[in-house]
């Protein structure tokens, strides 16, 4: 049995074919070009899973189903994409429009919750039932993972956990709120904070490491200031991991999950990050007295194939 | 077929009949004495609840099992209270005491988790598989309620939705941090927003309301000045609007729960309350575009019972 994975994006269409071990032995893309008719853009897809299907020996046959994740809100049941803001989507029938060029089951869900799914089955989290994804990238997305199956709320839309308010009339965020975690503890928001430290601070590192130019700053930036011994560097990324932790401690509090796991482009800097988030976590969350166990927080392992393998996986999570 | 719920509080012990309806048919309570040793109070829980049932006409043999509902943190396969700030208990064999004098099945459960469970299988989110109940009392209490079940996370301590942090560095909490809901929604905090306000306006009818000590202020006053259209009334009570509705669109943007259930003191101003509410969560929380169904924000409808009455349907909800 091998499976097939597509993770739709706004720039790109990466297709993966998994074995049955539920690995990837192969995996292509191709432009998305959002433009287009979605007609073009799903014919796209499919011809995709067709060639890599071929290429790696196997038909239509040896697959049980297709897997899409894709940013937006899906009516998973009727297979449509109801929204995406990023495709520019609107009720769009995924699952008709596939079949009309491959006859499997489709399977739809959103891009956030595939990559908590590959976590929770494959990756940093496949040792437990309860998990939260949190990607730390241009925003901050979440997936939740309880019993092994993505929890999705009763209209589908569950999961945004970065939109969640810490901070009342706070940084404004993309989603019309104020204070959204996300407006403190993305990679923009780093970006953000780091660019404003530097503008207040003419002598540090910061300046030197964008190349004179405050634009050039970036996730890392703030990091490598801080391992020069920068202390404008060092006071950015404290900060920023407190706004992090204050985050993960809400999702402790609510939730005790097992693991929570961090992905996105700043847990690249792994126990750099990890090592004094764990210890604000510590101090901040809910964790009962005693010997009860605590929620760990550790690193995803998926990587940018965390999309692909979740989608690959969808009709397997569905069957447990 | 007919059932035993207990809950056990730190000022009285209350234990309910319920019959093969869910409805409460008998009524007793005894005051814990929290000072005893735990075998005495454990001891007089289970003689009220035979008192009670001789008094219903009804045996041992008429109930399944008997629930309990306390505040802490409950080891719920081994029927052990770990710890209960309230009950000054810690490791407390509730199920081997109980079975000292009554010999069925004990089944165990945090107070405020019974609470929601009442009002998911019997109150007002009984039509519904997923709900998060509120209570606005001394904290913010909460219980999640995920198909027909209480959630408890992987540690048995989910559902701390009162002490997630709203405000960054904010009012103290009880639980050691700052900024968490329940120092902003609870009837405490809006009883301190309510007496801060009227400091600060010496003709605000808060004085009158409380007879010329703030001392006197409670949950309502600010409610009652509004109704008498005094300005400083109006604004603690919209303020207090904002804050509850920025953890419940929290709460929402995370679960998407087809209904989040108000119970406590607070809800008691019924539609006074909702109604506003309501329309700023309208405002700030996560619903998708187009006619994707949104959670309903209600009123809890088994008022101080639901503690007798989850503790009593535990096994059942178990079964489901």
């Amino acid at each position: 049995m091998h499976y097939v994975g597509i993770d739709l994006g706004g720039t790109n269409i990466a297709v993966g074919i998994l074995d049955e071990n539920q690995k990837i032995i192969l995996k292509g893309s191709t432009p998305t070009s959002v433009d287009r008719h979605y007609s073009e853009i799903i014919r796209d897809m499919a011809l995709l899973v067709l060639r890599l299907l071929d290429e790696a020996g196997l038909s239509v046959q040896d697959v049980p189903y297709i897997g899409i994740g894709s940013p937006g809100i899906s009516d998973r049941e009727n297979g449509i994409l109801q929204y995406s803001n990023n495709l520019k989507f609107n009720n769009v029938p995924m699952r008709e429009e596939m079949q009309k060029t491959i006859q499997l089951p489709i399977y739809l869900e959103n891009d956030a919750n595939c990559a908590a799914l590959a976590e929770g089955l494959v990756g940093a989290a496949r040792d437990v039932e309860d998990s939260i994804m949190v990607t730390l990238g241009t925003g901050v997305g979440g997936g939740i993972i309880l019993g092994g199956k993505i929890f999705t709320g009763f209209n589908g839309m569950a999961g945004e956990i970065g939109h969640t308010v810490v901070e009342q009339g706070g940084e404004k965020c993309t989603c019309g709120r104020d204070g959204c975690w996300e407006a403190y503890a993305s990679a923009t928001a780093l970006i953000r904070q780091t660019r404003r430290a530097a503008q207040e601070d003419p002598d540090s590192a910061i300046h030197r490491l964008a190349q004179g130019n405050l634009g050039n700053i970036n996730a890392k930036t703030a990091f490598d200031a801080m391992r020069e011994g920068d202390a404008t560097g060092i006071k950015v990324v404290n900060q920023y991991i407190r706004y992090l932790a204050e985050g993960i401690a809400n999702m402790i509090n609510i939730f005790q999950p097992a693991k929570i796991v961090l992905g996105g482009g700043v847990s690249k800097e792994g126990e750099t990050l990890l090592k004094p988030l764990r210890a604000v976590v510590q101090e901040i969350a809910y964790f009962g007295g005693g010997d009860v166990p605590q929620t760990r927080i550790v690193r995803a392992e998926t990587g940018n194939d965390a999309g692909i393998i979740g989608a690959g996986l969808l009709g397997v999570s569905m069957e447990k």
